[in-house]
């Protein structure tokens, strides 16, 4: 299951800012990237993706994914580089195929809603029904050569399992949240294999020369304290656990989950992700001082004047400090954002003197 | 502006639980009732919205908001009845009038995007243009004699600005978050004029016999912590202030909000909604000891089996303890959960003894 380790075109980084501060190392100064950087707000982008029949088009063509994980480097200077890809990659893989509508956003045609969708679900040989992602990160990484680390990713069990029962996105997730309640066993039985799809699939990334790998939970913020214990954070410490033999640091990003920061802190990822609700104070209290945070710019923030970019991101550096922090966005930029306002909060990290 | 009292049509109530857990004197047992408790759950309020060309005919009709106002008190047995009304009346009343989709939500077909917009937006006069509201509380009085309090409510106008701007609901109110970003002025006087027609509208369903109001924040949870404090916390305090000399307990319900509990706390307001991410000890570390916490059962709790729905409300009791406690759900009732598991709650919580 696990992937066959080959190894990465890798020069040596000149730019390792970003892994040095998820490792607890001292940094010269902030590492600055942005979540959804590589996307819909550089014409770029678009560009390159009106030109493709569609959204999973060019997920699943590993040259054209290596081209736009590249532009946010080139355009807008960044110290990181993260795969554009989907975190609903690996449902597919398993069998629950998904489509990308304009503007409503992911439908699955066919979601988990009994035992025997969920029995139908499978753990699949990530290097054949994966392997357009760690084909698009070698390539990515020949390209950089060097210039800035990468990140790899993927969705948190508990996300994946939402949109998969659900059918695609909600504001409520009931169906999905009624499993967890009804059907135990059920749910956890897909978590499970969901956690061992994800353990390979993101070994697999790092072999093809992921640096850093991120989880993203995305709808933790619907969940309760103690579902939210039970049917999710017992997934990402498996996944942490996995990947520690692989020596590279692991990020969980958590949306809306306030109330398990601790809980995250203390699965052994090297860093936690915060959300523009969370003050940088609080954060740092409930994740005490053996992680390093990353964000927590209100993306909103971006959509306001130079001005106000500069101001908010010097209140939030000046509230994180300097060390053991990457400067990031509370959540994905939004679509709407002009880039140059994404470049003056970049060069107003870059230029923080603490 | 403000509305002319009327004498209420009240009998003494019989039960007063609410009222004395909300002004912190002490109660025999726990009183609760549900938020969205009149509604989509209920066949009996199917019936009667079957009937009728709209959920707009509904909320204008006293004479049926009314009827289904009551029908949670005969069918449920809860300790409160909440006039059956929405939140968007009021931006309704001042000019900017929505249609209610089906499966959409609220639609608002000219939205405020400008100073021109803004500018015509009206302070009505409450008694003529939202007059259907006190009208139906005075009906519900009557009808319930004093069986249980009824509750009034509004829209925080945080909240009714994001719909407002954005023209209905929304992931990420963008837009909204947008205009206060960029134009805070443009801002402050929608919220100024919105807080100066909620607190005559308020003080007219007090008049009318409103025993407790409820402000709703429902979007609270999308604006970081110092957005909040400037465009959000500013405008209740000055609402609660408002309605301090009718005596009334007031309410404040934030979503999503964890980090605004202290602030809200400080508003003068008797009780604080919880939702159901926040544990009851970290409610009650963050908004101290001399305010009412309401809530905070997940609302898909009530989508288990009836055993689930005993022990989690029972875990939820024995958090919370018995005083200066109404219980709830951390939000509205799911249209889908079945009207026994929340019998079910309601029991639960009456035969707990603490």
């Amino acid at each position: 299951m696990a992937a066959i380790p080959t190894t990465p075109a890798s020069a040596p980084l000149q730019n390792d800012l970003l892994l040095r501060a998820a490792l607890g190392q001292p940094t010269e100064r902030v590492p600055v990237w942005l979540m959804r950087q590589a996307g819909r707000i550089l014409p770029e982008y678009r560009a390159v993706r009106e030109r493709l029949s569609g959204f999973k088009e060019l997920v699943e063509t590993p040259e054209l994914a290596a081209e736009v994980t590249i532009q946010p480097v080139d355009l807008l200077d960044v110290d990181a580089a993260i795969i554009f890809s989907d975190i609903l990659v690996v449902p597919e893989a398993m069998g629950c195929t998904y489509l990308m509508e304009e503007r409503r956003g992911p439908v699955f045609p066919q979601p988990l809603r009994s035992a025997a969708d969920a029995e139908r679900l499978q753990v699949p040989d990530v290097d054949q029904a994966l392997g357009y992602v760690p084909a698009a990160i070698r390539i990515t990484k020949e390209r950089l050569a060097g210039r800035v680390p990468l990140i790899g990713f993927a969705g948190a069990p508990w996300t994946l399992l939402a949109y998969m029962v659900e059918g695609g996105g909600s504001k409520t997730f009931s169906r999905a949240r009624a499993m967890l309640v009804n059907e135990p066993a059920l749910a956890h039985g897909i978590l499970q294999k969901v956690t061992d799809t994800t353990i390979a699939y993101l070994k697999a990334q790092i072999a093809a020369g992921a640096n850093l790998v991120q989880l993203f939970d995305s709808w933790a913020g619907i969940l309760s304290p103690s579902l939210y214990e039970e049917f999710s954070l017992r997934y990402l410490r498996q996944i942490v656990e996995g990947l520690q033999d692989t020596g590279v640091p692991v990020t969980v990003f958590a949306k809306g989950a306030f109330f398990a920061l601790e809980g995250i802190a203390a699965t052994g990822c090297h860093t936690v992700g915060i959300d523009w609700n969370t003050t940088p104070a609080m954060a740092r209290q409930l994740c005490g001082p053996n992680v390093t945070l990353q964000g927590n710019l209100d993306p909103a923030a971006l959509l306001g004047p130079d001005a106000h970019v500069v101001a908010e991101a010097e209140r939030m550096l000046a509230a994180f400090g300097t060390q053991r922090y990457i400067a990031n966005l509370g959540h994905g930029v939004y679509p709407e954002t002009n880039p140059d306002r994404v470049r003056t909060f970049i060069r107003t990290v870059k230029a923080w003197q603490g």
